[in-house]
């Protein structure tokens, strides 16, 4: 162990400044402008993984972005580790919030970071977290220390639904056996409290478009005569949630697994500071479905969020316009038992049913996730 | 007079030739990144007034932009026409809409225009307009035929409110001077029926901005429990006008004119014709203030629109976040009686009022005009 040890105080600046590395690489899944930088960073990881002693190592062609595996078999006696991670990053819009370039990674100490921490984009999701884990396994490999056969995915759609990711894990049910699966992908309750995560929410992801004239029109000429599609949307936007925080969509809540309330008291005994909440995100006040704590909505509960919207002109200065069109990105957020396809339908069939028969509406879905 | 069509006909195409070099300069003065295109357009100008024949033409500085001045006085006992135009232009965003580049004009037949129109941005706003009241002034100019004394002001600033318009001519009365003005920047009815119009609706125009959590969040983590900005904005928004089509703003109406019946009648008609006004613009129903028609809803009654909304993820693809601010551009369009500084005013406290306490809301003000 002390040799293991010894081995990353005597490499640390190198496994920084290799991280720093990856972190240049704007692997932007979502936007097809970067998509040679995605297929980079698939390769600068599959070079890590052999450096770091993994056998095996291969970029796994896809419909989508390549999935790089690696692994190491010591002894088909030992337990086998699977880790999961993902080299794609979010967009990193909007830009001018940055304080400093989002792929120009630096050290800095925050009062929440009073030891100092990595900021660029990704740095927390996900390659800080899987290069924590491949510079775990190099550390072992270097000083004959590893203890147990260890297999790598690291997959570059994780940002988009991971749309890939389930045909190729079912066509290599084998090759992927293990004990168990070590992800750091996800949420720390605190600094001071080490979480385990049992159940992630799952997602059902859309764009909507609203249409009303044909043609971009001029308010001196159109104003007060015609459908405005931002009105139109804004209207529809505010009937999806009602004044309790309840998704009105027919049928929402319907196979939504009903928590028990001793389940529900256990989990709001985790310490909870909502002042604290709300002041780490400059709020005074906080909202949501009537009769939950925030920790419940934010996990047990399903939810709606619009996480984009834009229509009309939104540069400089004014301009005295009544656009043709109008949209919208929505996702709701699922727990177990629904599904993103019954979800995706039934908003669908509500969002169409909501719309003033003098526009045409369409819903175009994004990816899902299934809740588990 | 005979001379004078002569002279018209002979110079045609060189007529359009120049129209289609000033409809080439992109001088939208909305948008900074175009002041030099503007500043340029401005000198175009007045060589085209000082080719055609005009005296002491000059390009009056400002504050903004340049207004262009040009004239001819033949007698002082002869009555004098003013011709007010505009040489910059709106924004040509959404770009992608534009079946040609909005900066390269061309010549088209269509159903509306069977003997062809000139397709650019600017060319019916308002660079065909005054070009053609300057070309007939150089055609009379150059078959001596001129009857009476012209003055040209062509000013930069209109699409951003004329703030300078103002006290230039408050500064100028002597010299603009005059017994008509004459200006071709306003609706004609139909292209069958000749249209003078005697009044036009003022305006308001605000940028509101609405901000929820300090920074993005993540809305797997998030979702559920904060106000999310663009939900708030929307439901802002759908709050302005009831369903009855009437601003809800507290005051909005209280110093309209309220035209008489007899009025009304007059105005009702002309010949309207809804199943046209809907198809030229692909409506299946239009909509608006109840109990007015659509003539009187785009002239007599004054209206809000949002022309702009925007906040959040509106890239490709998707992106999970709950965004920490969302953004409109709003204007009323005022009727006599109103004044822009009054509705700005009532606006910004109606919308500070129904603003939810957990967020912040901040108007700011654009350019208004007074409507008469």
């Amino acid at each position: 162990m002390q040799e293991t040890l010894n081995y990353i105080s005597e490499n640390k600046q190198r496994f920084v400044d290799e991280l720093f590395e990856l972190l240049r690489i704007p692997s932007i899944s979502a936007d097809p402008a970067y998509k040679n930088d995605v297929l980079k960073c698939a390769d600068v990881v599959a070079e890590h993984l052999k450096n770091a002693g993994a056998d095996n190592v291969e970029v796994c062609q896809t419909k989508g972005y390549p999935i790089v595996y690696g692994e190491k078999i010591l002894n088909t006696d030992l337990p086998t580790v699977l880790v999961y991670g993902h080299y794609d990053v979010q967009p990193a819009d909007p830009l001018e919030l940055w304080i400093k370039p989002p792929f120009e990674p630096y050290i800095e100490k925050t009062e929440l970071h009073p030891e100092g921490a990595i900021f660029a984009r990704g740095s927390a999701d996900d390659k800080g977290q899987f290069f924590m884990h491949l510079k775990a396994f190099e550390a072992m490999m270097k000083t004959n220390a590893l203890p147990c056969n260890v297999k790598f995915i690291l997959e570059g759609e994780e940002e988009v639904g991971s749309v890939s990711l389930g045909d190729w894990v079912n066509e290599n049910k084998e090759k992927l056996s293990c004990d168990c699966i070590l992800i750091s992908d996800t949420h720390i309750y605190s600094n001071e409290q080490p979480t385990v995560t049992t159940g992630l929410r799952g997602l059902s992801y859309v764009e909507v478009e609203v249409e009303g004239p044909n043609r971009d029109l001029h308010s001196g000429l159109y104003g007060g005569a015609v459908p405005n599609p931002i009105h139109v949307l804004s209207r529809m936007i505010a009937k999806l949630i009602d004044e309790d925080g309840h998704i009105t969509i027919d049928g929402f809540y319907d196979n939504v697994e009903t928590v028990s309330d001793s389940d529900r008291a256990d989990m709001n005994k985790l310490k909870d500071n909502p002042e604290e909440f709300k002041k780490s995100i400059g709020l005074n006040g906080v909202e949501g479905e009537k009769g939950y704590t925030t920790l419940e909505r934010t996990s047990i509960r399903p939810t709606l969020d619009c996480n984009g919207i834009w229509g009309g002109y939104t540069g400089e200065g004014a301009k005295t316009v009544i656009p043709s069109k109008a949209f919208a990105k929505i996702s709701m957020r699922l727990v177990p038992y629904q599904t993103p396809e019954e979800i995706t339908e039934k908003f669908t069939k509500y969002f169409e049913k909501i719309a003033p028969e003098n526009v045409k509406v369409k819903v175009t879905p994004h990816h899902g996730g299934m809740p588990y």
